[in-house]
C-alpha cells in the first residue's frame, strides 16, 4: 500500500475530529454579550483541543513524509492513534462543560498520554520498517509535544481553579 | 472512471462513519470518575465499531487495488456496501446505551451481517470485471472478517449478561 | 484551476451529507424489536435520500469528466448544487419524522427539484465553456434522474397515506 | 511538504464546516408549510455562511496556487484561519437561533472580521516566503472580501429589525 491513501484517511478523520468538537459548544439561549462568559472555559478547551490536534497533523504529515510503505503494522498503530485521537471531542466537551474540574481534566490529560503513546508506537513500527534514516524527525516532533504539554499546563494555571471560584461564591 | 475517485469518496464517507460515532458518547453532567462506568457498554461498542470500520476500510483498500476501472455496478455495490456501514453509528448507539441488551445487540449483527454481504457481492462484481487474477486478496479479507465476527463473540461473553446483573441488582 | 480540487471538495461536502443523514435517525429508547417500527418512514426516506445522492455523485463525477478547467462560473454553480444537496438531511429528517405527511413530503419534493435545476444550469454552464462535445454524458444524466424521480413516486405508493391510516385509527 | 497535503486538509475541514451549519436547522415539529416561517432568519444565515464560505474556499485555493512549498508559518498561519472558519457555524446558529439580534450579529461579525484577519496573515506569511511575484491573487481576493462584506450590509437591512417587530407585537 502506498502511504497516500492512508494520508488522506487520516486527514480525513482529523479535519472531522477537529471541527465536530465545535459542535459541543451549544448556543446559549440568552442574546446578551454575558451568555458568553460561562461559556470561556467550554471555549478554551477547545482551542486547546484545536492547538493539539493541529500539532499531531503536523506531526503526522512529517512522519509519513519518512514511511515509504504501508505495512499492516503501520496502519493498525495509525488506526489507533486516530482512535485516541477521535476522543478528543469527547474529553474536551467533558471539561470545557465542567469549568476544567479536576477529573474531567485528568480524563482529558489521560487521552492526551494515550494519544502521544500511540503516536511514540506508531513512530517505532515506521522505524522498524524503515530503518535508522527515518530517526531524523524524531527530536523535531518530541520538542513540539513537550512544548504542547509545557502549553498546557501554563494554561491550567491561568484559569483560576474552579473550585476555589465556587468557595468563594458559598461566601 | 477511475479507482480513485471513488476511493477517495469511499475513505470520505469512512472517515466521517468512523468519527461520528463518538458524537453518541454523551457527556455525563457529574464530573466523578464514577460517572464514566455506566458508560462502559457504550465506550466498547465504540471501540468494536472502530476497530470493524477500521477492518473494512483496510480491505476495501486491498481490494481496489485488484479493480483497474469503476463500471456502474461496482459503483453501486461500493454505494451499497457503504450505506450498511452508514448504520454503524445508530447500531453501536442502540446497543451501547442499552448495556448490549439481546434485540439491539441482535440488530447490531444483522448490520455487520448486512455489511460482510455487500462487501462479497462488491468482490464479486468487481471478479467478474476483473477476471480471476483478483481473486488473491479475496482469502486474505475473509480471513480478517472471521477474525473480527470471533473477536466480537469473544467480547459477548466478557461482559457479564446485562440481564443478569439486573436481576442480581433487584435482589 | 484544475477540476481535481473542485471534484475533491465536492466530494467532501457529499459524503458528510450522506452520513449526517444518519445522526437524524434517533435511538429509540426501548429495547425491542417493535421499537423499530415506527422508525421505517424515517428510515425509507434516510434510504431513499441515500440513493439520490448516489446518483447525484455518480452524474457530478460524469460531468466532471467533461470539463477540462474550472472557471468562476463553474465554481459558484458548483457551490449552488451542493448548497441544495446540503439541505437533503433536514427535509429527509422533517418527512421522516411525521411520516412522509404532505407537506414535509412536498417541501422534500421541492428540494430535490431545485437540486435537479442546479445540476442542470452546472451542465449548461459546463457545455457554455467546453462546447458542444460536452453534451454527450447529458441524455445519460437526464435518465438516471427521470428514473430516481419515477422511483420516488413508486415509493410513495407503496406506502399507505398516512393520513388515511389516521383516519383509520380513529375509528 | 507540498502544499497538496495541506489543501486537501483546508479543503476537509471546510467542507465540514459548510455542512455542519445545515445540522443546526432544527426540524420543527408541526407538518404545516407555516412551520419553516419562524426558521427563515436561520435560514438566511445560513445561506449567508454558506456563501461566505465558499469566498474563503475560493480563495483559498487561488492563494495555494501562488504558494509552492509550506513552511511552519504557512502551516500555522492556516490553522489559526481554519479555526476562525470552524466558529461559524455557533455564530452562524446564535444569530439564526436569535432572529438576527444585535448582540448574536455582533459576534457572527466579530468572527468574520477576525477570520478576514486570519486569511491576511495568511497572504503576508505566503508573501514573505514566495516574494513579490505572489501579489498577484491579492486584489481578486480583497475585491471578493469587500463585495462579500456589501452583500452582508445589503442583507441586515432586506430584513426587518426583530427589535421593532416586537414592539410592534406589542401594541
Amino acid at each position: 500500500m502506498k502511504t497516500t491513501r492512508l494520508e488522506a484517511f487520516s486527514d480525513g478523520v482529523l479535519a472531522i475530529i477537529i471541527t465536530i468538537m465545535v459542535l459541543e459548544l451549544k448556543v446559549p439561549h440568552v442574546v446578551e454579550l454575558a451568555a458568553l462568559k460561562p461559556m470561556l472555559p467550554h471555549f478554551l478547551s477547545y482551542v486547546l483541543s484545536f492547538i493539539y490536534l493541529g500539532i499531531y497533523w503536523n506531526n503526522h504529515h512529517h512522519l509519513f513524509q519518512a514511511a515509504k510503505q504501508v505495512s499492516g503494522g503501520i496502519l493498525w498503530a495509525n488506526l489507533h492513534l486516530l482512535f485516541w485521537l477521535s476522543l478528543f471531542p469527547f474529553a474536551t466537551d467533558w471539561m470545557g462543560e465542567n469549568r476544567l474540574a479536576s477529573t474531567p481534566t485528568a480524563v482529558y490529560g489521560f487521552v492526551l498520554l494515550m494519544a502521544a503513546i500511540a503516536y511514540y508506537i506508531l513512530e517505532r513500527v515506521i522505524i522498524a520498517r524503515e530503518g535508522r534514516g527515518s530517526l531524523l524527525p524524531l527530536a523535531f516532533v518530541n520538542s513540539w509535544i513537550a512544548g504542547g504539554l509545557y502549553a498546557f499546563v501554563a494554561f491550567l494555571w491561568l484559569i483560576p481553579d474552579p473550585r476555589i471560584e465556587r468557595q468563594l461564591e458559598k461566601h
